[in-house]
């Protein structure tokens, strides 16, 4: 089965809302096996929206759409659809019920512009709208289905899960297949050095599919298994991942939605490991991540942001002369000010970073995208250089990855390669 | 002119991934007077890419295409661009300079799979990357215009403000209308209240148009102003602007690219003024925020995350028995934290938040989303009580703003309201 999804709307067009809608619709139908072949936007004009329904019924069996469905002169999606069916609006009287219901709830009349909304195509089923006034339509012509749903995300997201989903997964005549998808999170690499370290792909895959999906915080490896039942597409994906894992696996640090935070706060957890944080250059972040995470107040202690040199010597208790000698981005300073976070805070573990992000600040010998980031805990104290690029909040980004990942491989025992 | 903007990726048909350079490249596009007729997505497949291309050369000048330019085997634009347009591939030496600078700049070595992203298509004009290594690609054929761009926001964004839009403006033959989209943004005011106070709203815009955009950070406020000549429009913006400035100008921080760290950090440097940072809940989100301006350095000094009791009363001199006595949440202990990081870091401003930011850490009397934010100056030294809401992040970004918003009214000398 292969599904189309349309959304209509000029704010989406131009830019000023995010499509999460085709987004929701993409995830729920991929987590049912149902391909997406293409998901298509258009303003709230007739003629594209009648050509993009004419498109998508060329390759596809399913086509969803959203939005256009409020009582308002710019909602054209019903027109649309009487005409791209030849068919007509007739009053649904279990629209014009729930309707009535909905505004007796909230002590409010019905006008005849809310009765209007329980006019559906002639040719369609109702899907009835709990959380608002407009119905939405399924239709169903020459083999194929339209369903047409309104745009509000609540409205939609629960006529796909209570209504949608469990009509198409009953209606589907193909056989099932089985799918997984799993991601495999990578930082410290790049994309090319993954590719490369992994050889002949094809030979890895066996016809599943691999996407690389680089960020400023590592490259996402999302790995795609079909199989004719659930045991082997397991089989299949624990050999593909297993392989993955023998060749990059100091770089993989979680999978699917983990962040590195959450992962090192669960290591930290399981490890009754506290942790205090020296930032110069990330100016907080590094803390702030750390902190996003619900219950960090059990491992995190306390975070010094010694933008200043001041700073680095009352807080950090830093010999003044150390700075002078070898300069506040440094790896000298780094170290320091890792040893000095642990030891006034008490904790077990320090970690800390000093560089220099741009857009100025460079020198002859420290460029734009210098970093140094420290770490010592009871038995080890050390620091490493790292270079990154020239946009000051994407260095960032990548500053605080690096180093919490260097928290990750500290607590796992992970040597870096070089 | 009518534009297509094309994504390439299996990760936003499947919804993993949000479709924010459609939303980029629509704004964009939209505000240099380019109309969108549609956007579409299709996965990492030749047939759809190309079937793509082939339908959006029928009705459109402009075709912009992001995605699928990585050295990975899952990356099919450019050998779909060849086929599409029946040229070949050849080196870029331009462009094979611009990557051996790249990974020259980060001490990493350039692989064979690197060099191969100098390979542009022959009918091509170049269109460098200074963010990352994949070029992309401006091809014209029959009057129609292909944009090929990596999905990489950040790369694909600089390309389309540096590049395409510039070379668009300047070969559009057609009459440029005229059109003014300002933002004015608001923070620390519901979005029904500026309704509200903005009174009969068709006679405030006359014909001009104007959305309520929301977010954690304030309301955005878009006005989108056309008429016929630039003095017509420039006349009419005023009048809008104007009016809402008289009725809510207190809570307009800033238009439209403006950041509130940005604007912030302008008033100090203008004032010759310091700060210092005192955060509990917000973990160094404000200082990280701070720190986001380029040069902030000259007027940000430091930031203490006092997560624990320990560090309040370390590096703020708080008296423990304060802290016993008033809970580490409350008014009490904000204005000591502003006034104690101002003492320590010999500023001319603390600022200070503690607060339960959920989902846990809630008591009877102190409900998660209950913050206190403390300001001091030379002259005063004071805190208020602030509500939000349940969502752990978006109160961390909902604190952020407020405390910067703080500072904001203190610089200005703008009193609340209530």
């Amino acid at each position: 089965m292969k599904a189309e999804i349309i959304t209509i709307g000029d704010e989406i067009l131009s830019g000023q809302t995010l499509n999460t809608n085709a987004a929701f619709i993409g995830e729920i139908l991929t987590k049912n096996h149902i391909d997406v072949n293409a998901a298509v936007v258009v303003g709230d004009k007739e003629e594209p929206i009648l050509d993009a329904f004419k498109k998508a019924f060329i390759n596809n069996d399913l086509i969803l759409v959203t939005g256009g469905l409020g009582p308002t002169h710019d909602d054209l999606t019903l027109d649309c659809i009487v005409k791209f069916f030849n068919t007509e609006l007739i009053k649904s009287e279990e629209v014009l019920r729930d309707i009535r219901t909905f505004f007796g709830k909230r002590n409010r009349e019905v006008t005849p512009l809310n009765e209007a909304q329980a006019l559906v195509p002639k040719i369609a089923d109702v899907i009835r709208n709990h959380f608002g006034t407009a119905p939405g339509t399924w239709i169903e012509k020459d083999g194929k289905i339209l369903v047409s749903m309104p745009g509000v995300p609540t409205e939609m997201k629960e006529m796909m899960k209570g209504y949608v989903i469990p009509r198409i997964t009953e209606e589907k005549l193909e056989k099932k297949s089985n799918r997984i998808i799993k991601s495999l999170l990578t930082t410290g690499i790049p994309e090319s050095y993954i590719f490369e370290r992994l050889g002949n792909i094809h030979e890895l895959l066996q016809g599943s599919l691999m996407a690389f999906l680089p960020s400023q915080f590592g490259v996402r490896l999302r790995i795609t298994v079909d199989g004719d039942n659930s045991e082997e597409v397991k089989d299949k994906l624990s050999f593909i991942e297993q392989q993955i894992r023998a060749k990059v696996g100091q770089y993989i640090y979680g999978t699917d939605n983990d962040t590195l935070e959450g992962v090192v706060g669960k290591l930290l957890l399981e490890r009754d490991l506290t942790v205090a944080i020296a930032e110069s250059c990330t100016g907080g972040l590094i803390s702030s991540r750390i902190t996003n995470v619900p219950g960090s107040s059990k491992y995190f202690e306390r975070g010094i942001i010694a933008y200043s040199n001041g700073a680095k010597v009352e807080h950090l208790k830093i010999d003044e002369n150390m700075i002078d000698q070898y300069g506040a981005v440094s790896i000298e300073v780094a170290r320091l000010m890792a040893e000095g976070v642990k030891a006034v805070s008490g904790t077990d573990i320090g970690i800390s970073v000093t560089g220099i992000l741009g857009p100025g600040g460079a020198t002859f010998n420290k460029p734009v995208g210098l970093v140094y980031i420290g770490y010592c805990d009871q038995k080890i104290c050390t620091a490493r250089e790292f270079r990154f690029g020239d946009d000051r909040i994407l260095n960032k980004d990548r500053t605080s990855q690096a180093a919490l990942d260097m928290l990750r491989r500290n607590l796992l025992g992970i040597q870096y390669e070089d």
